[in-house]
């Protein structure tokens, strides 16, 4: 199943004083990322839920590896999967790529509140539908994945 | 052995529209943190390092979960705890609380790269040995951290 | 003559508590537009610039009237153009509006310096006479920049 | 009469790819210093006026110069004044320093308006008196503020 995807620039006022994309700015890019996703893969819009459904979509957990620094004016291609959907929360996978070298791997956890009551509320099921086709297949997973070498681990 | 601590206000611009902190900005505020941890507990200096030594500290991985969420106007105490010095990367563990209640708890990995060739290089000996001092004793952790409830598991 | 034209997006990021753009977030859009002009717009590339170049274009001066607020979700349309264009600074025009309704209007001045030496340069001369077709011709400006009244009456 | 006063730390996060503070940063700078000054300088609490009154005080208006670059690890000085109070509006004038060197000159205007109309009310009378002891006195300001060159000139 194709991953939704969406290329990035990566601007002046992404990146630190030595010239790379600053952490913080990595996850505008994932805020952003997930609102075209709602809106676009899945066709929910994510001002149309906060306006009209007053559904909010708070992250409760990230896992992130940078594994290569990236640099002013170059280009990013973001990839979402879905891993697990569940009643009221989300599990996504992301993955920015510079042509095939991957710069980060992202594990992200949605859940869906009311932003009147701030309680978890189910998933509209129609989204639960769209999610699933966004799902992440392990066996696709692009072989790069697996070479990535983490700068972590000197 | 004691945590490195700082008090943070969340401020206005910390906010989302829903009036909690967006994720994004929390990740700016364990930037100052890990900055005033150098600066205040390891008497490095991030500009320091980075103006007379061509050191740079980036990221290389974050665990994070977002156990409540914190509003405009809330005061947080940020705690920092070394886990594992390498001989050129460090783990930290970070908790965020607001009075006895935790927020925010975070892996992070930071490495020491010269700003020069852009290569991991062996973290200063009299830095190692100040990191030291904050490390983290699991017997020590404030058994709150045990309580705490995600919203993930909805 | 036509300004330099692009829409954009009010996004999650963008907003404050009160759901409405944050002003921070409308000088990185600013900034983002600008960084479009010139890779665009005069086909200097911003990047290009930086990296091959070693040139900056830090702001010097800024005038703003932010004369209605502005929604997550809503598109705004910015346009660009030039007023003065100097030796080694350049001011410019900006407005923001969301269809005819003008939202914000923008004067503002870069410098042309080098990175090496943190001085003014001149300018490259091709890229002041492709800065000189987006001149601003008062004649033409949209009308109902005329009639947007401002809340700073009050 | 005494400006309000604050000192701030350029940090890593304030700066771009030059290691100079990125002006939309000077922009979250200047919002920090309001809530201060609403907060220590006029004992309203900006977060206080926003969750108990529903008072949001929006910027309508920004004349800047930045006079001089300022670089990742230098203090600033930041001093506020009112240099007009009007019934729904306040114009403010801050200057931000580097010992006595002036970085940047800032007029803003500030509306209060109802966070449930978003329409401009009435400053409550007892802010507007503590308003009037930060008043601008043009015979007072630092001479220094006459001799500032503008890099804006070349």
């Amino acid at each position: 199943m194709p991953a939704f995807e969406r290329e990035m620039l990566v601007r002046f006022r992404h990146c630190d004083a030595a010239g790379w994309v600053f952490y913080p700015r990595y996850f505008e890019m994932i805020s952003d990322l997930v609102e075209d996703w709602l809106e676009d893969g899945l066709a929910a819009g994510a001002p149309g839920l906060f306006h009209q459904r007053r559904i909010l979509t708070p992250s409760v957990h990230f896992t992130v590896d940078f594994l290569k620094a990236t640099h002013y004016g170059e280009h990013l291609t973001f990839r979402l999967w879905t891993v697990n959907v569940r009643r009221a929360s989300c599990e996504l996978r992301i993955e920015a790529s510079r042509q095939d070298e991957l710069r980060m791997r992202v594990k992200q956890v949605l859940v869906f509140i009311s932003a009147r009551t701030a309680r978890a509320i189910a998933i509209p099921p129609e989204l639960i539908e769209r999610m699933q086709r966004f799902s992440f297949d392990a066996q696709a997973a692009p072989p790069r994945a697996r070479k990535a070498r983490s700068r972590a681990k000197e």
